[in-house]
């Protein structure tokens, strides 16, 4: 048993989905979120300027007692996870591997999607990872670089025919290699489940990387008996610009109808 | 006669657009441009945070001997341009008022419209400036958050039923509010002026923010007899971030076949 809270960053809005699932799986877990959308996009960032915002968030986050940390930025993930699992002696888990192993796992054809923004699909750390773990899998990846802005102006419902047109663009290649499963590798995208899924039809698996991430945390707490005693678990939510931006777009990754208490934080000065 | 170069700043590629209006009326200029791409969107950073980047990219195009200043960024000439001018010994030109005073001329109804970006808008500066100049003239102000991401990608098309069918939804209220003059106030908007323009109708006037700004610069050096003598003029080209990124987009905003030679710059190091 272990009851500290579980810290959880991404560059601004998207890892809600994450804790969304977090809070689905593990109703006890008391969870602390940053998100650092001042500073967001991350994505076309030098990677050291990545590195240094990546070290601040967890910086800010340290300041709680934690006991493990889900880096819910794809970003983040692809480029600096290793030197933050180095950097702290609690467990830290990215977006990439849970979601990389859950579509090893669905998928019968061999063949499987990537979805994600430019600079993940351009890092080529989820093509890695397939190949390391099983190099007779084929993968197809697309940059889907509208989707983040459009999720974000609140384009996700199925009849939408902005979202489509771009959805269809974007899928329709990787819809016609003939893959039986779709990683999601940004936390934006699971708001556009029903777009996608129409796109892709209903034989190929939608793999929500934060919710993947979520479920290989709860398998890891499991492991190491650190999972909190039965309870009702608590959610803080802070961000490093203004917070009623952030109170107003909370409930559409949430999918909560109340928006949640929201405080501000000046992260330029953690952890330098 | 002044033959020193005039420097053009922007956070990203749209300040281009002003640069081609500069180039067209006023071939003999050299031109420096600090495209702060690595930075960018100024849009949504705290008033501080913006005030240091504006402050950064004045010292580095100080670094060259300069006549004049203009500022393409919306974003700082809507919160920044007063210190700019008070700290710099040369003429410091923004976007907002050269397109307020073009659209005070050409209307004839007295009801104008103005879009540009959240920040813009919601900093209220152009529709103070209106207030000001002319009380009695109705404006219809709206944001277009969407439209920044779709010119960046590449879909600026009249018959692109994506970016046709975003526009016709933030235009619809301009166009009924009876408006005979539309200020484009974000750098990137002249891109879409095919699209707009059909959602307008012919009657109304499409007022380019940056090339509005080039024609006050260019009043304003007439003026002071700072004009260059007859010569073909050079353009030189600076980002903060991945030069062959900035290249590849260039020709879009300055509509030429030939991308321009770019040099990567570490802003970071300058004016602090």
């Amino acid at each position: 048993m272990d009851d500290r809270p579980i810290g959880v960053f991404d560059s601004g809005l998207g890892g809600l989905t994450a804790v969304r699932e977090l809070r689905r799986i593990l109703p006890a877990e008391d969870i602390i979120y940053f998100g650092d959308t001042a500073r967001l996009p991350y994505g076309n960032r030098p990677r050291e300027t990545i590195l240094k915002y990546a070290r601040q968030d967890m910086a800010f986050l340290r300041g709680f007692d934690l006991k493990a940390v889900l880096v819910a930025c794809g970003t983040v993930s692809t480029t600096s996870l290793d030197v933050l699992q180095a950097e702290n002696d609690i467990p830290v888990l990215g977006v990439v591997e849970p979601s990389v192993r859950s579509a090893l796992a669905l998928t019968r054809s061999g063949r499987v999607g990537m979805v994600a923004t430019v600079a993940s699909v351009r890092s080529g750390a989820y093509q890695r990872l397939f190949r390391a773990l099983a190099p007779a899998v084929e993968v197809t990846a697309a940059a889907c670089p509208l989707f983040v802005p459009l999720v974000e102006n609140g384009r996700v419902a199925p009849g939408d025919i902005v979202i489509e047109t771009v959805a269809r663009e974007y899928l329709s290649p990787i819809r016609d290699a003939g893959v039986d499963a779709l990683v999601l590798g940004c936390t934006h995208y699971p708001l556009l489940t029903g777009v996608i899924g129409a796109v892709m039809g209903p034989s190929v698996a939608l793999i929500d990387s934060g919710a993947a991430a979520a479920l290989a945390l709860r398998d890891l707490l499991a492991e190491r008996d650190a999972l909190a005693r039965p309870r009702q678990g608590q959610a803080a939510y802070y961000t490093s610009d203004r917070a009623e931006d952030f109170r107003r777009l909370a409930g559409l990754f949430l999918r909560e109808d109340t928006a949640p208490q929201v405080e501000q934080v000046d992260i330029d000065r953690y952890g330098l």
